[in-house]
């Protein structure tokens, strides 16, 4: 707590950093690059992990775990995937530390325990698991395997921003081998509408299903299938990607099935993942000048009571009303903080929680309970109201529900209102500049014409939609004929 | 699937390695002496999280994530930590890969991403933890922390055993941050309290609670707390440490509070963790020739039904009073799965439930189908009973807890009769030799005394007992005088 955050009109960037560190999410570490999530930042994570679990294994998955590190002469198998990663990835060379013969107290790199070969803190891993999965599959009666993995990874990214970018971040990323090309696809197309329904329903952040354009394709990918969110600056950010790998792993790492038919076949595969990112698309979606706003579904404390009082009489009257009205939603199963420590003042308490997100305050001061009240603040409409301590459980468990329908559709208008029909290069640059958020516009399908209009605008293809009418036209560019709009942005 | 295990007396280290592979548990990788989890061994895995991280939320704690690299200044402030782990940590030196010059197909090191600093790959988060922990303590307010951490840590062992020993495993750590002495101490020995409760209670493996020797004591701890099992081979396990680390990191990190008095006083602090190990624990306590045993508590599969048929019609009328039993024991809370695939054989499906150590199987076919029996086998007994239809529900979900049961103190048992007072060296090498399991005995509480038994006898001191009477004595190799009688045992 402390001073008021940087305002979002005035520096976008500095509120979201501000935001972070005071709301007790994240902070950067001693590591470049890398972050310390915090237990309340951790807590909203772990909400969202379990959710996204639940859902993997209804549809048929099941967790495991694989090394961290990939050594390097796996990590080159597949061509376009190396060398993808290449440029960013943490590379362990020696195994051991010794003294420093100069300086007793300091240790320095043992150069006689050099590696043979290098291992590369994964980045992704592609490589060592279908370097494993090349012993689990002989026949048709193996497939398919769907497997996913909660880990850590590493991609050496040079500018970092917390949760948005970091050098290590935590993610889950699903590997599957498939008998058939169709079953893969299905797969993939399947990941990706389950993370549209969990960003949505979930994190109440609407997003629009796509696929990327080549240039923006998973690096060893045929096809990625993306959602894409929009933040309240008027840029994407990519909240999920699902990808379909075609045989180009198991021609890598030479895995073949028997087919029922008897012939001996390569392997289709996909890969899809979610990350801490998402949490910076969560801040950026909902929450404003005072702080986080959280949807109830994510909220590791959905309501809090705070006494205002004077003298242990009046607390303990004040604590008997909360202590009940905490019980009875408790049972309603709402999630239910009561803060009477007498380290901190209401004020700061309100201040702390607002800036936390919580979605629902309680206030009951000696007035309230004369008069059988309770003050009740909503996070996300910052609107305040006296209901009857009777009332209080029935309004405050229909509100987990209208808060989160709420900044659902207050984020979805937003973003509705920030697709632009663009016809003409001067308009998209205009549009761009002024308003923001995705342009749908024509484009001929070449990476040149992506690549021109990105040197030109910092723009890139977000997406190629899949659902909605598609209408022929001309490159808002190049002037050639388009098969139907795709959307650009500027993205995080 | 395939073949029989070699029998535990004829080549213990041999069944259990093929135990794990062939029970689907794990696998050595490509990288050396990092294992692949597999789902069914995940799933174990899973189970003992859930329920550890419910037993610490309750106790107040709440989880975090810190980074997975420790910069090698930060690694070698604490010196006996350092020291510690200095011979077996795996050292990040480059964070970039480029094209071979000499092969265009090949990647190599880029010479020129060279971290100015070496980043250790974390072997246990104290030194990245208390340096964060100094940002976030300054009065006793901020007091105490009590933060957990799951996570995968990197040792860089010489000799490996999948789940034992390996490169790479998974863990909780707990990282504690307290104003006085006596809650610091207070709390480790509250976390072994929680380890042993743990073990014994849910994973059927009974324990011994105590305190490390110096020679066995964490590297930086002032005092350790362990629980200590015996497997089935004579030879005991750690099965969870507690660590009292008095002021050490506080003052190797300058971590200093204002306390109610307004003394600047250096934090006192605690760490505990239990890892991936523990799955070798529960295999070597009550495993048998044919495979895996597994208390009900962390079984993936609680309850098999397999069905014997010949066609499809007997198979649907089997189907109707499987599927009507499943869905009874699973209102029950019985996790259940039906098994009615057509590729494998009835026999087929015995030995590889057995040798994954489902505990409870019930099978159905015609004759049963007739007389309204099912026939129900127990995989800790190993017995078979014929039971009616109508009864099956309650006999099996009495069973949980009877199996349960009967693993504890089946192994608790064993590990009783396989504690020996001994009171000469002769006997204590005697009875090492010739029976293994702990051997209670004298000691004089030097680390001179504990070296010379360790390098005549490969016998190390593995706890110095918390609880029982304490009878003062002579030690067993130097006649010296001793205060209590500690545990000596071989050691995985």
């Amino acid at each position: 707590m402390g001073k008021k955050l940087t305002a979002r009109k005035e520096d976008y960037s500095k509120w979201y950093n501000e935001l972070v560190v005071n709301a007790d999410l994240a902070e950067n570490s001693a590591v470049r690059g890398c972050m310390v999530i915090k237990p309340y930042g951790y807590a909203i994570w772990e909400k969202m992990q379990a959710e996204l679990d639940r859902m993997f294994k209804e549809s048929g998955h099941q967790n495991a775990y694989f090394p961290l590190f990939v050594p390097k002469s796996l990590f080159e198998a597949e061509e376009k995937n190396a060398e993808g990663f290449a440029k960013e990835c943490a590379v362990v060379t020696h195994y051991r530390l010794k003294t420093d013969p100069n300086d007793n107290s300091k240790l320095i790199v043992d150069p006689e325990a050099k590696l043979e070969e290098e291992l590369i803190v994964r980045p992704t891993s592609e490589a060592i698991i279908w370097n494993t999965y090349k012993g689990w599959i002989q026949s048709y009666r193996d497939l398919p395997i769907l497997i996913n993995q909660w880990a850590n990874v590493v991609r050496w990214e040079m500018r970092t921003r917390l949760f948005l970018r970091t050098a290590e971040f935590l993610w889950q990323e699903g590997h599957t081998a498939h008998a058939t090309k169709a079953e893969a696809i299905g797969e993939a197309e399947l990941m990706n509408n389950i993370y549209a329904e969990f960003v949505e329903n979930f994190m109440a952040i609407p997003v629009i299903k796509g696929t990327k354009s080549e240039n923006e394709r998973f690096a060893g990918a045929v096809e990625t299938y993306c959602i894409e969110a929009l933040m309240q600056d008027g840029k994407a950010l990519q909240a999920g990607t699902s990808h379909f790998l075609g045989q180009n792993f198991a021609k890598a790492f030479d895995v073949k099935f028997a087919s029922k038919e008897g012939n001996l076949e390569h392997v289709w595969a996909t890969s899809w993942g979610v990350s801490t990112r998402l949490v910076g698309a969560l801040i950026m979606t909902h929450s404003d000048d005072n702080g986080l706003v959280l949807p109830p579904s994510l909220a590791p404390i959905q309501v809090v009571i705070v006494p205002i009082y004077k003298g242990d009489d009046q607390l303990a009257q004040i604590s008997e009303v909360a202590n009940d009205i905490a019980s009875k939603l408790r049972a309603a199963g709402v999630s239910v903080k009561y803060d009477d420590r007498d380290t901190q003042k209401p004020g700061w308490k309100f201040a702390q929680y607002e800036l936390q997100g919580v979605p629902v305050r309680l206030a009951i001061g000696p007035k309230d309970l004369e008069k059988g009240n309770v003050e009740l603040a909503r996070r996300d409409t910052l609107t305040k109201e006296v209901v009857s301590q009777e009332d209080v459980v029935g309004i405050v468990t229909g509100l987990m529900t209208t808060i989160q329908e709420n900044l659902f559709s207050r984020a979805k208008n937003y973003r509705d209102e920030h697709i632009s029909k663009v016809d003409s290069f001067d308009e998209f640059k205009e549009v761009l500049k002024t308003k923001g958020g995705f342009l749908s516009a024509h484009w001929d399908g070449t990476s040149e014409t992506e690549k021109a209009i990105k040197d030109r605008t910092k723009a890139t293809i977000r997406l190629i939609p899949i659902e909605g009418e598609k209408e022929a036209g001309q490159c808002v560019f190049s002037g050639k004929p388009s098969q139907q709009r795709v959307l650009f942005a500027k993205a995080y």
